[in-house]
């Protein structure tokens, strides 16, 4: 199985100023293909240190993945310490002038002086194509190790890697495989999960199954190894039937699935239509469900209440309702479903109302408490729930569109 | 100022399964005590590999963190690989195997045989107390650098860290500190802003200047070294201001600020209100603008009109008039933002109405096509803009979602 090292350059990595996604979403892709990445290497903007990172890389990789530093600042350095680690020099690339500035000109303007340095390339190196941005990437060899320089932006990352590195490496990757899949769970905590695929968690065992757990989401990894794909594959199949018998619905989906696709996709089967009312989610739940590419098929949309007057305004919630029990209750919540599902003419609605803090909070109401309504064609109810009080209020306002969207996950799913 | 080099230890961290936060994180606090995070190292349970990353870093820096691998399994190789790098023999050192015993007494559990490696250290080696968990740390010299060894349980990491590392780096830091600051701006490219403060991103400069860029939004990241805080700080000031003298209103806000909080501020600070009437973003731009703690003040909510049917409903669109232009239009912008300025009560509306992709675009409306509106006590306009139509979905999200709260930041900030 190839070696592969991964390089991400840039001093707000380096520094801690930004997380680095990159290297690891990249190590992933890799296993896809059989390749196992077995170093990352965070450098600065500085050129010796990613002259002497590359030199290492060079040495110690069969083949080394680069990211960042291609902008057109002066400091982005990957292009001039290509050249440097490879010994060759640095030579203006036609092609790629005329790319840029074909870039330029489709959103209107000339092509910026400053941006001409991007078009610049270590001589031997072969440019990749950057379909969405401005820095073309670039593949060459340095002592006897293919180097593939990629973006620092993620999204023109993944897709230069999808669309230029992967069809490469796919066809020089020789035989074993590294598969994974992720199963997603929601509504059991990682303990008890972990309690009932205790023995699928084992050491040593192949496919390996771990668990990790985000913002009331516990997800189930699962790697095989094989030397086939087809192999690899039929073992992740049995190891997912085996976890899926042992969790039954509270696994929602695999991979890249969310809970708002998966309950959209329960909603669209049975041409069912979804409205929101959401006062402390601030419109997290619409965001989450529209991020789903077909969404309009079953989110009709709703209302983002924060004001008490929006929430009597645009849901009918009654002010004496408010007055009597407060905005954070659950008669708020029923009220507030209610009044989306008969104003905005939906099947089902969410309502999300609490206190998400980190102000706001009173010894009756204290932060953290969240009353989520649900609205089917049966029944309206609502129930409170309680975060830890010291909870970021990203994490309360997550935790709780999540806990909104499994309820109506689970509702849907006993029709 | 001392280099350090951060290494991490662990399969699921270089094969992209678990992200890696203890390094940013520990880059930060060794800015903060005057320590350059220089590189980044992140290697598989694979004992030459480890092995050769600490050599290298040995070589490399002045100073080495490294954390993971300390646990009790097989898969568990820091302590021998620091023996190996080092040159040295394991011994099992009888005060660790008193303190695991008494962790597990303490647990009403005998010491698992299989922890007992834990108490193994390589000769020359200190103990780093771990007052959180069952691996003790370690602090030892290989070639001249000293080396902390911690665990890769982050909590645990960090504790050990305040406790046992911290103090003595500040203690041999001699004094010089790594002061930072971020500025994040929006409506000018990372080239043209690259431009206007070229000569404060000279290569060399103190303090450094760099920029990076994100969903439209581009961060300018100070990074200023002297011999004390003070010192530091008004080096950043000084920065900072020749930084915003150049860049003017494009500059929204230091460090934490986002856009949403930025143009809070000031409808805050003019006693205004604020509105949102979203199609494509489906409820983005109240999710960021409530992610403000305090919004309330100045936020009353929205609509989230994904459906022809709500727009028409809640904001008063007329029917004809998306029958007309097409519900992603100019004309439709402007009639949502007005809509929901009259219908939610507020003094400003931001409106979004576009195609997010992947599908539904068509020639005359492609995928990134995305019209903003935006109400003010003066007048309603509309805007529209055209992404790539090869960007995610999620991006053109974001993009329009700061588009419409930095045309609103504007147009409050020119009244």
């Amino acid at each position: 199985m190839q070696r592969a090292w991964i390089i991400s350059i840039g001093t707000e990595l380096a520094l801690g100023q930004s997380l680095d996604t990159n290297s690891g979403w990249l190590a992933e892709q890799l296993a896809g293909l059989g390749i196992r990445a077995q170093r990352h290497v965070t450098v600065a903007d500085d050129l010796p240190a990613i002259v002497d990172a590359l030199r290492a890389a060079a040495a110690g990789a069969d083949v080394v993945l680069v990211s960042g530093g291609l902008g057109p600042t002066d400091d982005d350095l990957t292009r001039t310490a290509m050249a440097q680690a490879a010994g060759v020099a640095l030579d203006l690339h036609e092609p790629s002038v005329a790319h840029l500035r074909a870039y330029f000109a489709s959103r209107g303007r000339d092509l910026p002086a400053s941006n001409l340095v991007q078009a610049r390339l270590p001589r031997g190196a072969r440019v990749l194509e950057n379909t969405c941005g401005t820095a073309p990437g670039m593949c060459m060899v340095v002592g006897d190790t293919p180097m593939y320089v990629m973006p620092g932006v993620p999204f023109e990352m993944k897709v230069m890697f999808a669309e230029a590195v992967a069809p490469e490496l796919a066809a020089t990757a020789g035989g074993a495989v590294l598969r994974s899949r992720r199963l997603h769970s929601f509504g059991l905590g990682e303990s008890d999960l972990g309690e009932r695929i205790a023995d699928l968690m084992v050491r040593g065992r192949n496919p390996e199954v771990g668990t990790s757990a985000a913002l009331g989401v516990i997800t189930i990894r699962i790697n095989a190894q094989a030397d086939d794909p087809a192999t690899a594959d039929a073992m992740l199949d049995e190891t997912e039937a085996a976890v899926r018998q042992r969790l039954g619905t509270v696994v929602f989906g695999a991979d890249g699935c969310t809970l708002a696709a998966a309950v959209g996709r329960e909603l669209e089967q049975r041409g069912q239509t979804l409205a929101t009312a959401e006062s402390c989610t601030g419109g997290l739940i619409g965001e989450l469900l529209t991020a789903v590419p077909g969404s309009s098929a079953y989110y009709v949309g709703g209302a983002v209440a924060y004001s008490n007057e929006l929430k009597e305004r645009l849901l009918d919630v009654p002010a004496a309702l408010i007055e009597e029990h407060g905005a954070v209750s659950e008669p708020v919540a029923v009220a507030m479903a209610r009044g989306a599902c008969a104003n905005f003419d939906s099947a089902y609605a969410i309502s999300v109302t609490g206190v998400a803090g980190p102000g706001g909070g009173s010894e009756e109401k204290p932060v953290g408490l969240v009353c989520i309504g649900l609205a089917t064609p049966h029944e309206v109810t609502a129930k409170a729930y309680r975060f830890g009080s010291d909870s970021p209020r990203d994490v309360i306002r997550h935790r709780a569109a999540h806990l909104g969207l499994n309820s109506l996950r689970r509702a849907v799913l006993a029709t």
